[in-house]
């Protein structure tokens, strides 16, 4: 077995004291070898978080039977827990529109192998970017926009058959139906192309440049049916000055997304990002 | 004379061909050595400005000769503009309530020469930081809120009759009345802390902290009669992440104040910034 | 007792398994509560790191008979630990010379509670600051270098006669003598003005505006005997351009100086700060 | 003629008065709309540089005949100048060896039109490219390295015969012979994965990691005949911890070369970088 393997554990559930000892005497009796170990407590919510990430050589059985033998702790403290490991890369599905700048990142990241993920397929409402994606090997679906409705099943069937555990809305500039939000919380990752709350919605370079900002961001985040107000996974925000014009604030702004985007989806695909309410925890 | 002295003229106008060229044959003509020179255009407003800082020494008369013979041209090219000598201070008011750490941070760069200003007074609506203030040798006023009406006449009249440039609010947390901004259009600065436009008006770290946000930030303005929507003449952001608590946030978010008050005061009064209908073009 | 009352426990020793079990354990089985909690191993080393901080409420006992219990496990794993004790405020003598912008930074964050440690004294070759270090009701000594023997014998006997914790030298502009800083290991912090290793020595700031860097940055860093090579606590770097002068480098220069030195003294009496070999490990 | 279509003239020439007033009334003269003006003088070489975009179509005559007109301005100042057409394309050869990161950004940027340059060929001393450069229609020659005298000649044969103006070593892993950096000065563009002058030579992100700072770097600089210590054009830093490894350092490092040789080959290709001894004047 690969000295790379690991399986990472994180869990949620209300704080109260011993649940460090009691899960990382868990562990320590069948001798598995704690790789990183990250903890939190959300005062206002009293809860509890946490994310382990454990050596796969270093454990006498699999991670089903690791799973197995976690049951009764994670009931005494009524955790939320979740097991992966990381021989089962994510699966990944890129919505894109025209815009290729995000996309083009994610691929580079994934070609290289920096991004750990298969990538079943690639979906959009235009034909734009077809042939670069086919390039990698990737399927590439077109799902026309006319009838929203119908569109919007298609995405999700197409998402369900290759089952996926990630949605990537990679400047995908269509907003997704209340829903499909629901229907996948947690599991669709937007980048917005402002610093958010500021610039919701349309635009946003646009209204930045009216009000005379003298900084513009971008936010990677989870979308919920609220549009633009989802849980923050990450932002970041670059310098402009009064001589910028509108599409410097966009070639600015692609810099800005494509790192905001690519490091959220990191954190998510490496199980790093906990959902507590609205806000996110990420043990980076 | 004083090689350091310069004479700096700002320039503000409609936009059409030829005016560096008549600027900058005006001062040549006069042998007028161009320390620093710096334009911009605003094509929406189609309006061009312009700073340039000369050497005092350079000039065979001084600064009110340069102005009177400087009037054919503004006329000609319907200038709006003004004619700052280095040697002649701005005369800076501070208006404070019970945080301190601006007001230490302004008084520190003044004290070591940094920020080339006179301070003639310190004005409060608490005693807290009489003591510090007074130990600087700045006269320290003291203006309670009882009566805002009666409060903020008292105000203007120590602004007056100190012959007042500007007045900074540093952490003042007063709301100042519409007639008081108006009076004194581009010569009140505040300092907001959080990254404008988001998180308008009361504690803004709180509501920073609810949304989750990965970035906070801070920002210096034109005060006008709307709530923290005047022009933005400054701002930054500093990253912080879900093991902040509130406090946390307040203290990330002094030090980001300190630095983009005095970033975006150094401005302002070095003649740096000029105000295109609700945006500021800073010629750093 | 005060709820905020913390003991804190850093521990290094070889790396192996079990050790968070043993130590949280410990904890748990005295009920204690763990406020934050952090892990390193230092895979060149395979070395373990660790810093719990525990409600000192929680435990049925004090600090000292915590450190009295912990003695066997501390023993077993071969353990270099130590316990302190929030309600112990860190002892803090601050070196300066004529520069006094982190001084007044520091004085403001202790005056302001932000900073909590005792300053017991400021010693200073020079006499300039006196009167703003005394309004604080700091004691001020003057210590002359003519004869550099004498001088850091006085500074090593003043800072013992106040118990001290941490020597900081807050741009003090002598070079402390090897026997100096062997004697107080991981205890002395210098603030280098430069982003190191980059212009080592004298007049960073000139070496930067000679080399043509874009950024300029400043260091803190434990004293050892070569200097300025000791381990990295904390840097930053801002950006400057073509048209700063090295007067403007030394004001920039100035401000990162500040928030560099405040941070990592922070992390240091925090007991964030872990040296393994020549580097840091900074739980944050 | 398109609205877009401009000249940028870049001078630098002995410092003295009235340079700005007599070039700008040279253009004004002749009906010139000025776009973008900057200028700067070095006052350790007393020399005075200058960059104006000037709107094609407001001249009555084209560039060669602009050029024609200037000459006896230049000589009566002793002026180095330049005119470029933004209508000339720059021809920008990109020597690269397997790492792709550097490639794969410059050539999104080019296929989006973002940096607008023609790439007449990429060199590699190594095949493992040459897929994804052809699948942009860009040439793609391999030349090995067994005997670099002859493969450093054959890159000048290529460089030439494409008449190209700049040439960008993308991550090329090949130090280039003296020759060849004496004879294109100012067009040799290099990412050197350090913030130098820390770190020059081979391994930079080992050195770092073994030196224990906590940011990281990336520099753009012209290539001369010493290492990694021609002028520089652009540089930048990210943050890292203890936690992170060498690896990790080279993937934020992958990040950031990226951005810092984008921007730096930006302001390159228009003309934005004078370059004044080992120091570069950059108008942004």
């Amino acid at each position: 077995m690969s000295q790379n393997r690991r399986y990472t554990l994180t869990i949620s559930c209300p704080d109260r004291a011993g649940i460090i000892a009691a899960v990382s005497g868990f562990i320590a009796q069948h001798g598995g070898y704690i790789v990183e170990a990250s903890y939190h407590t959300d005062q206002d919510e009293q809860r509890f978080f946490m994310r382990q990430e454990i050596r796969a050589d270093s454990l006498p059985f699999d991670g089903a039977e690791l799973s197995r033998r976690f049951i009764p702790l994670a009931e005494q403290f009524a955790m939320e827990w979740r097991l992966s490991d990381s021989a089962c890369r994510k699966q990944v599905v890129i919505l894109v529109s025209k815009q290729d700048h995000c996309l083009d990142d994610l691929l580079h990241r994934w070609r290289s192998g920096e991004l750990a993920v298969d990538i079943p397929c690639v979906i959009s409402n235009h034909d734009d970017l077809r042939q670069f994606v086919e390039w990698h090997g990737i399927p590439y679906h077109r799902v026309d926009m006319q009838d929203k409705a119908v569109a919007f099943a298609a995405i999700s069937r197409l998402f369900e058959q290759h089952c996926a555990d990630t949605m990537v809305l990679a400047r995908y500039m269509q907003i997704l139906p209340p829903d499909l939000c629901r229907r996948f919380p947690g599991r669709i990752i937007n980048i917005h192309h402002s610093f958010l709350p500021s610039f919701v919605g349309a635009k946003p370079y646009h209204q930045a440049y009216r009000r005379g900002v003298k900084l513009i961001g971008a936010t990677c985040h989870y979308v919920t049916e609220e549009l633009d107000a989802g849980p923050i996974i990450e932002q970041d925000t670059v310098r402009i000055d009064h001589g910028d014009t509108v599409d410097d604030l966009v070639r600015y702004g692609r810099d800005i997304e494509k790192t905001v985007l690519s490091r959220g989806l990191r954190y998510h695909v490496e199980d790093r990002v906990l959902i507590c309410g609205n806000k996110t925890i990420v043990f980076r």
